[in-house]
């Protein structure tokens, strides 16, 4: 039984930053998130592929179920990007669309009741979408600045409709149209949510709820390798952690430690070639390096 | 009797920012610093005037010790800037250095004993002179690119006689050479300080040292209306609250969290216009809300 249901692309990336490059790596927003998700819950994604799709089976040996993912005709979703030195910002070459342009999201019948649900970044419409055929205890939707920019009312009716919304600092000022991050999360708020996070990349994410602001300062790594999927897997650890939860305010915080925890993992290899690798035992020993680490 | 000693300039600031704008402002890295910590400890400053200087009275109110600040023929340190409104980056328009061409640091007799020493922002062949001149039980040192471009040579012999270190990111990946600030602070320590602090403006601050890591996240302020003076309230407070206390890695991370809370105050409002009106409760305050802000 699926615990977490995440909504999101599959896609094949060709990345190369300072550190290397990959060609054909399995990628996309559903990727990075389940994956990340999958340490803490049962993980089922929904989306699609085409058939030149080979990779299934990392999904497989991560535990996550495909049965949402859907086979179409034509080529998966393709993204080719490369990082400069700064690795703040992801320079796109190419997005080939491919069978994402025709994605219908159908939820098998057992995925209606699933506790948690997980809305990353795909165009707001699926969201909407997916919303319609499902009543989770608890949903999160990311977004881009694509869609803020194309979709931007479907966008808000989203917002409107979750728990948790999640966007990046730069994000979270061009929707809101002001300057100061914190000005942004608290409309954002005003818009339904029970809960604003705000990633802020290299340097951690903001929590704002109602009455409290929590500040988490971002993991300081030595080498990141490939940021590709950072924020995806953020999200999914944070998702996977909730689903065993509550979601009090509390409780939140702890599952961004470990939504970051995660997403430091992610950023040292390319793809998902280190979410492969580490255990439970490595996310909890870094969640304790957050501890010591923001310790006064 | 005099815990703390301030050296850097004294000087008066034209400042226009998208909230209002001052003429003549009481400014300058001492300023900022001294009235910093002067909510921790009894502070003098060391710095030079010019006769047009007319402001004394303002350090007499925050119980600031002049008797270090020189009066020579000319006129006063001036600096013109502007901020756009993301507050991140001063624009300079004007920079007339004046009396501070010729200054050269004496040190009352008295001085030359004092517990903690500040080198706050102000030529490294200056900051040389000084530690000549006294044996303070702890120093701490800031810079600016300014000078990691011009006195690199003499820079590096600061770094490797004081304690405590400070720069800003970006300072320290230039000075380092390395896009990582993490590698930039452990080759800072490499050269001598028991512990090195990057301040990440908004983002907060890192403090490392040789086993550990302490990451401070910035306070979320919604309003900042003049960010002129930040880096040396924070650093001022940090040494105001270093006088009392030992300097054991976890004493510097509460420094840390004063200098924080002092800085997000001076931040509020133009020049030290802010640090004339709070008190050592409002500071209380703040510290609390920086505990509240990270824990998990």
């Amino acid at each position: 039984m699926v615990d977490v249901v995440i909504v999101g692309t599959v896609g094949l990336d060709n990345i190369k930053t300072p550190f290397g490059s990959v060609t054909d790596a399995l990628g996309g927003s559903a990727t990075h998130a389940s994956f990340a998700a999958s340490f803490f819950s049962k993980t089922g994604i929904i989306s699609v592929v085409g058939e030149d799709f080979k990779l299934a089976h990392e999904f497989d040996a991560r535990n996550i179920s495909t049965k949402g993912l859907q086979m179409a005709k034509g080529r998966t979703f393709r993204w080719s990007g490369y990082y400069e030195y700064d690795m703040h910002h992801a320079h796109t070459m190419e997005t080939q669309l491919n069978v994402l342009e025709s994605f219908s999201p159908k939820l098998p019948e057992d995925y209606r009741h699933v506790k948690n649900l997980f809305l990353a970044n795909i165009d707001p419409e699926l969201q909407l979408d997916v919303l319609e055929q499902m009543k989770p205890r608890l949903t999160l939707a990311d977004t881009m600045n694509f869609w803020i920019e194309k979709r931007r009312e479907q966008l808000i009716e989203v917002i409107k409709r979750v728990d948790i919304f999640l966007l990046n600092d730069g994000e979270a000022r061009e929707l809101m149209n002001t300057t100061n991050i914190v000005a942004a999360g608290r409309k954002l708020l005003e818009l339904g949510p029970q809960a604003v996070i705000i990633k802020k990349g290299e340097h951690g994410a903001l929590l704002l709820t109602d009455s409290k602001i929590f500040s988490l300062p971002g993991y300081p790594l030595e080498i990141v390798r490939d940021p590709t999927g950072a924020g995806d897997s953020f999200a999914g650890a944070t998702i996977g952690y909730l689903s065993n939860n509550d979601s009090d305010e509390d409780i939140i915080r702890k599952a961004m430690v470990y939504g970051s925890a995660v997403a430091s993992f992610n950023v040292e290899d390319f793809g998902v070639n280190k979410l492969k690798r580490i255990t439970m035992n490595d996310i909890e020993a870094r969640f304790k390096e957050f501890e010591a680490m923001v310790k006064f």
